[in-house]
């Protein structure tokens, strides 16, 4: 038995009691003719004490731990003379009594504290050292709560839990897959799965009725700070459902979570179309904790000889709340803000509406206050506000403006970490048309169902269709997305046409799925949730990499087991392959 | 909504109550003016009455309703006049009003009951369809119980589930690792784990004490009846216990299992070293459903003149109770039994004790009836039994003496698929000496830590050393195996030289984890459970594969998506390959 107790377990009520502790020295200090040892475990800090004048030797053997130090001691609960009120064992300590040293360490290359001064690629390369400290493994504790809690709510609702395969076949459409060569099949290669979504289909085609699975996806892309080539989904399908139905339970599912593990009660969530999210955010996962919606000005500007306008396609204003004091240092920061590469506007339009009511404008050689007053009166401004103004192409517009507004919200501290704002969006397009490829792409996935109401556009006007799919939106991220799928064979048939498959090649790479629909296919949809970006949002975390137990790098590397690496040329050669 | 009610939910008390049903159609049979359909969904079975005095047009409809129809009905429940008791819905079913098609079927490639005509092949090709097969449905049901209840058990001990790592390292100790070409490291690879050992050993450094993982692991192996590609461990790790604390929390998870899922009180757990495993049963992980234990003759029979006997290593005999009566036909098939090529045995010696106390026996030339009774005697045999005796090198007798006390166990009814025989097999030896290679090889694995009163012999005698390792073995399946770890950098370099890497090797190899057990590593062990292997057991099924969704076949294929397949040579190229 190494322990009685944990550290982060004793209190008042245990005073006098005996008790064994394990757990690493998280630091040692003397004081006086004492020495405090703060003993860390994964429950908690207990204060340990070592008294010279009692126990000489003992202390002498306890002067010469180091951090990180892994010791066992006997001892007996003692209430404290100092108590720590920001610790809840602060109200006691252990008069140790017997010391052993389980195991020394040597100095670690960071200090195991809340801030660490170890910088990334240090952290990464002793992670078991890194996943030593509070707020990461409170993170890994959070991801375990929202797991178990997901699978709690969902098996209460009738849903199973089934393994799809991780050694499937690649499939052409959509990104990149990793692949698996076979050793037994020359020449030929498994993938890893971007996701189960034909596996949850054909569990559909089973019978299955409802399905989930907490499971592991692959993705051979160039990534990005908030990208992994392993990641893991919340993975969901259910038959005999319309799009309501699954709208309900998985309200349902986001509920339970934010009362269960964070005690919030979220109110019913709000839905809107994507068209409206483009109009009002420029955006279709916009961040809704805070107003400052996108409002259209382009007919109150026409006209008066301010070219840039009236050539644009598009004006839209954002108004900034108590911004018009915004000095020209600040407006100059947010022109440079919108003119970066990555958002790509020509410059930024601003009107201030003083305290004092008066208006006073970048443009101010082309409208009189009165005609800048109607801008300001349709974005509901009021004095003391300061409108900001960008115009261009239509969509691209919306993005930059979608960027300048997170920015200001950002810089008004409009998007609080401990404020949760969800929403559905709804009816998004079928299909999106790429200009270079000249053809039409899936906007979700080829088996997303159009909308009946709109099917018959599929053969007169395919960009125009709307689909039976959704979004659910937290704080401007998207947590998750599904669509109800089609069912029939022959409109999937007609889907594949539509996105420029031939039959062959339809037949080639869906046959299976097209055959399965074949054998009375129940109407069926479902959704998936990125438990990564879920959980970075419940710990208010800005990257996904911080809920990871064992994340790779920006180049896909994970630098403390040095994968990937070189294989043995009989490895190789065992699977009938040559590097290049 | 399609539907207001399951087709496993309405019972008498729902009389007369409106409902709408969705499923698919099982059967349908006319029977005078009649037309009964029986519609199955996911949760039952219930009748449907279609009448053709009441209602002629709809009852066309449903005449022309084929296998596998997936329909909707409207109907009002009503008392069946012909109940049938063995369906939990056989009082009542349903006067339908309204019928809808919601998609019809083709005939499917084989019955859909219970007992389907399909062969392995074309149940494999259709697993879609295979799937809505009761039996092979009520497997993956009682997999996701099983998840879900060992999920609770862990959860409540505070047990965390933490996801390591799918693209991981090669590690060249063990067997085949599948591999994964980067796309962004040329010439490098990442491996799949074969199971998360390095990580969960990294996860108690890190101090995370109790850790669990329900997680798919991979092996490139040429593959057995019982084996896949990809399977499913139950991985659990612990920190700051020793052996009894890991039998005690995974004895606690079995016994939860057996109440929760079957509902049956299963005693405490009996221990079993492995030297008295391999003495009594000729196995590290014997089927104690029945008894017959070896018993060993050979100085009984010695200096009698039997030469096959006097010059063997090792004599010893079963008895197989109340099998004298066995004609010359069955002693011979035993014979063959025992010769076949995958058992080896030279030949089989019996000793027929006649229900009239006579002894008959086929040495009976060398060997007196007070002889061979001394035999029986040490058997503990009764009149009617029969004793069958093998010899030769100990080793190989032992494995091929629990192979004929395993058919003979069958044979006699004794190894029945509804009792539940659970034990410990403990005290394993260290390491396993490879003859052909000379050297020892891990017998568990490397990390495994010999007891504490054995590791002295690691320098003088390694075979003897006995591990902190054990065994779960359930009905002569070994369903779960773990040891305490080693937690000392310089004893697991020990070990590693006695495993003959040289210190180079091992650190190329396992550095990154000797040089996390630098930092105050703590002292810890773990287990993992064969998931298949267990929900195989509780369904009583005799190969995992009828347990997973989507299995692999013999030749890790899976023929439903035809993978593995060849890829396109855009994609080899960017993954730097050549075919060979």
């Amino acid at each position: 038995m190494y322990r009685t107790n944990t550290c982060g377990e004793l209190r008042l009520t245990n005073l006098d009691k005996k008790t064994t502790l394990a757990g690493w020295v998280q630091k040692a200090r003397k004081f006086g003719g004492m020495i405090f040892v703060d003993l860390r475990d994964r429950y908690g800090i207990t204060q340990l004490v070592f008294n010279q004048e009692t126990n000489a030797a003992l202390c002498e053997q306890a002067a010469k731990l180091g951090r990180e130090w892994l010791i066992q001691v006997h001892g007996i609960v003692a209430e404290r003379s100092n108590k720590n009120p920001n610790l809840p064992t602060g109200d006691i300590e252990i008069i140790v009594s017997e010391l052993q040293i389980l195991n020394p360490a040597e100095t670690p290359p960071f200090t195991i504290e809340d801030e660490s001064d170890g910088g990334d690629d240090l952290r990464m390369k002793y992670r078991y050292l890194d996943l030593r400290r509070n707020p990461v493994r409170a993170n890994l504790e959070l991801r375990h709560a929202m797991a178990f809690a997901t699978r709690s709510y969902l098996n209460e609702q009738k849903f199973m839990e089934i393994e799809t395969p991780v050694l499937v076949s690649s499939t052409p459409e959509g990104a990149r897959d990793f692949v698996v060569p076979s050793r037994l099949h020359e020449g030929q290669f498994y993938a890893l799965p971007q996701s189960p979504q034909l596996f949850k289909q054909l569990l559909m085609v089973s019978g299955f009725d409802r399905y989930f699975q907490i499971v592991k996806c692959f993705r051979d892309e160039d990534l990005r700070a908030d990208r992994q080539p392993e990641f893991t989904q919340i993975d969901c399908e259910m038959s005999f459902v319309e799009q309501e139905d699954i709208l309900n339970i998985f309200e349902g599912l986001t509920k339970y979570l934010f009362k269960t593990i964070k005690g919030i009660d979220i109110p019913d969530l709000p839905r809107m179309s994507y068209a409206d999210a483009m109009r009002l955010y420029g955006s279709d996962k916009p961040d809704t904790r805070f107003g400052m919606q996108f409002v259209e000005i382009k007919d109150l500007t026409e006209g008066k000889g301010f070219g840039v306008f009236d050539s644009a396609e598009y004006v839209a204003a954002i108004s900034a709340e108590g911004c018009a004091g915004y000095t020209r240092k600040q407006l100059d920061e947010l022109t440079e803000f919108v003119k970066r590469q990555q958002i790509g506007a020509k410059g930024l339009i601003y009107v201030r509406y003083e305290a004092d009511g008066s208006i006073k404008s970048s443009v101010d050689k082309f409208y009189t206050p009165e005609e800048l007053k109607t801008w300001l009166d349709r974005a509901n401004a009021q004095p003391g506000d300061l409108l900001l103004i960008l115009c261009g192409e239509t969509e691209k517009t919306q993005k930059q403006l979608c960027e300048l507004r997170l920015e200001i919200g950002s810089r008004l501290g409009l998007r609080d970490k401990n404020q949760f704002n969800c929403l559905w969006v709804v009816d998004f397009p079928l299909l999106e048309f790429d200009e270079e490829l000249n053809r039409y792409f899936a906007k979700h996935h080829p088996f997303t169902s159009p909308k009946i109401e709109d099917s018959p556009l599929l053969d007169t006007n395919p960009g125009a269709v709307r689909a039976n799919a959704y979004d659910m939106v937290i704080n401007g991220v998207e947590v998750g997305g599904g669509s109800i799928r089609i069912f029939n064979s022959e409109l999937q048939q007609k889907m594949f046409t539509t996105l420029g498959f031939t039959k062959e090649q339809a037949q080639a790479q869906f046959g299976f799925l097209m055959n399965a629909f074949k054998y009375g296919a129940p109407p069926h949809g479902g959704i998936a949730f990125g438990l990564d970006r879920l959980v970075s949002i419940f710990a208010g975390l800005d990257s996904i990499r911080d809920c990871i137990a064992f994340p790779k790098n920006n180049a896909g590397r994970d630098v403390m087991i040095d994968a990937p690496s070189a294989i043995a040329p009989e490895q190789l050669k065992e699977l009938h392959l040559k590097l290049e």
